[in-house]
């Protein structure tokens, strides 16, 4: 079923053109070698797999004595198992010993283990007989004690995918599999402007019926946050001729451009005609969404030129979800919370809808308050928790229904 | 009722001490005035309040045309509301025009309305009669289609408290309201290293026996992502010696110094010692909590000292619960799911257990799956979505109970 006119696409399939736009961007990004260490918030280029095993070697997880656990089988209070005590080894030590039967040798935690040795009793449940020998007062079980080498990670399994940011988490596990240095992508340049008469920056003087330009430090902020190279062309009038020398500057600096249109029909098409004139090709103009409507997508010079919603709640929203692959950052965990209201959607229309979160004591779950959405908002919206998506063939979510909540 | 021993603490005991100490070192910080557009990430100092209302003037929030709405009452498709035209209203523009009875102005979305004006009639809704006089074709509601001056935000509503970490949010609230500059802390110095005989730096040769360094990586991460200046002293051998000087160097170059001790007891005691001997006193020294017993803290010279669990599971979990005052970062918010397993904890100490989330399709509910501890996993924890708490005060969670999951 095609309800939509021409250039004017659902959300899912901008969503997808999104996705298509930002696989060629990164591809096209400098690869660039970097300690490990320092590719948390990086792009990796190329998936990576393990080197190593880890452990690399069967290690001791307490304090105690490793020992052959067949020696220890009928051991108790009344009855200990003596073990002759072979030797001892210090943590980060490669030990050369084997336990014999009959056995033991001291191990600190993280200790490798002897040879033979298959099971470490803990401290508490062992005394020293004489210097030589130690007795044990219950039997130790089958790899009772110890991490066995590769328990944690196989040499070769996947530690991360192509293409995606790198989390402090992954960092860590790369760390453990031995891996120092890794590719990633970086230098992709972006540019920005805000369009709009009415536009003031942050902390200049604002006369009557101007307002400060958000739009211009929301896409600074996603991008950069997401590793981008940003150049900022600041604050262009509503007028053909400046915003036709803002286009061709951004497309000429950078591989990407988004800038802020306006809310109104005027300047929507103001900004419309600029990228046509400028000879681009539409992706699409317009998305069945609400809201962020008047969002369009097209190549100039082979680039992608995002202009985008010039309310700032719009704006946001586009950002957050829309446009999210542009940014692959680490998603949050989406959260299910009991709706505080209803939502009504038309079918046919994406919806997304700020919402509170709160929870009283003791609750395990969250209620969720849609925020009354009016153009124009800025301050309440960034009150609220996250949004609620009301996909394109629902008409909406009763009081009561369980939804799931995208984190801002 | 007291069942911990001397300097050993109760998780929420430590926290509070925690609570304590990072409010004492953000007040130490450098006090710095930055523009609001770069000030997302930082520590703010001082409370924040709009300097103005938002919006500052009543704003059309679609095109059309303002009238007043006593002018439209009847108006319906038959006989419609004939209205002069007294002038338009661009964007940014200043309005001087005061509407009389009987006429109306045309309105672009986001534009000042006349005064005189209290509702806006959307284009769709009208049609020139002739170039002087507009046709409505329905009553226009009082204040449809516009936004009131203040709507948004009050002037001096509060919009930050002192000593939060500033959100993207909350500055796009704040260029709306009118901010320009904030005070922000700043420079605030740490310094780290990582104890034990068994760590290699990343990336190096690996002998037999030897393990590489996370817990230096995740010292510097939750610092540095928290704004720390970061002094790293590198591997530290367990040797009172080593240790000794370490600490001096430390404590003469940060104002928070954090350590990986080790996970033996012999080199939880060589870092006890070497606290001791550099004249610390203990804040805690031990915590009942699993995992992350072995936690201490001290005052070296007025400054504190923390001395973090061996395990990197256990130092990444300190990070992020105990810790997390030091980092004052956004935090996340917390996940309701039902719990895939039983969770079993001593009463009286505070569990933190990684679990995995996954969700069916269509399922409006995480299922929680713990991962099963064991000490010196580091790869398998990484590939988890949070924690689960049990307090002090739970014997833990039955299979099939809602949970809720901090994020990582």
């Amino acid at each position: 079923m095609e309800i939509y006119g021409k250039n004017f696409v659902s959300w899912e399939e901008a969503r997808r053109i999104v996705e298509g736009l930002a696989a060629g961007l990164f591809r096209s990004g400098r690869r660039q070698t970097v300690p490990v260490t320092e590719a948390a918030g990086q792009i990796i280029d190329g998936a990576v797999t393990a080197r190593m095993a880890v452990p690399g070697f069967v290690r001791a997880t307490v304090d105690g004595y490793a020992v052959r656990v067949g020696d220890t089988v009928a051991a108790s209070d009344s009855c200990p198992a003596v073990l002759r005590v072979a030797g001892q080894v210090a943590v980060g030590e490669d030990c050369q010993l084997t336990l014999a039967p009959g056995q033991a040798a001291k191990v600190a935690t993280g200790a490798m283990l002897p040879a033979g040795a298959d099971g470490v009793a803990m401290e508490e449940d062992c005394w020293l007989v004489d210097v030589h020998n130690v007795a044990l007062v219950r039997p130790v079980n089958l790899r009772e004690n110890l991490i066995q080498a590769g328990e944690d990670c196989r040499e070769g399994e996947a530690l991360a995918a192509d293409g995606c940011r790198l989390g402090w988490r992954t960092v860590a596990a790369m760390i453990a599999a031995g891996i120092g240095e890794i590719a990633v992508r970086t230098g992709m340049r972006a540019a920005i402007f805000s369009t709009g008469d009415e536009l003031v920056p942050a902390g200049r003087p604002l006369f009557a019926g101007q307002v400060y330009d958000v739009n211009g430090f929301l896409l600074r902020r996603f991008l950069t946050e997401a590793g981008w190279e940003v150049e900022s062309l600041g604050i262009i009038a509503d007028c053909p001729h400046s915003l036709a020398g803002a286009l061709e500057r951004a497309v000429a600096l950078a591989d990407l451009v988004l800038f802020s249109g306006g809310s109104s029909v005027g300047s929507c098409d103001l900004s419309a005609a600029a990228v046509e004139r400028a000879g681009g090709e539409w992706l699409f103009n317009g998305v069945a969404v609400r809201p962020g409507r008047p969002t369009m997508a097209a190549r100039i010079n082979g680039k992608p030129v995002f202009c985008l919603p010039g309310h700032p709640l719009a704006m946001a929203v586009t950002l957050r979800t829309l446009l999210q692959p542009l940014f692959r950052r680490d998603e949050p965990l989406t959260v299910p919370a009991k709706l505080d209201g209803r939502l009504t959607s038309e079918v046919g229309r994406d919806d997304f809808v700020p919402v509170r979160l709160t929870a009283e004591q003791m609750e395990v779950d969250w209620r969720a308050t849609p925020l009354p959405i009016k153009s124009g908002l800025v301050v309440r919206p960034a009150q609220t928790a996250g949004l609620v998506h009301v996909p394109a063939a629902a008409t909406g979510y009763e009081r009561g229904e369980r939804v799931w909540v995208i984190p801002w």
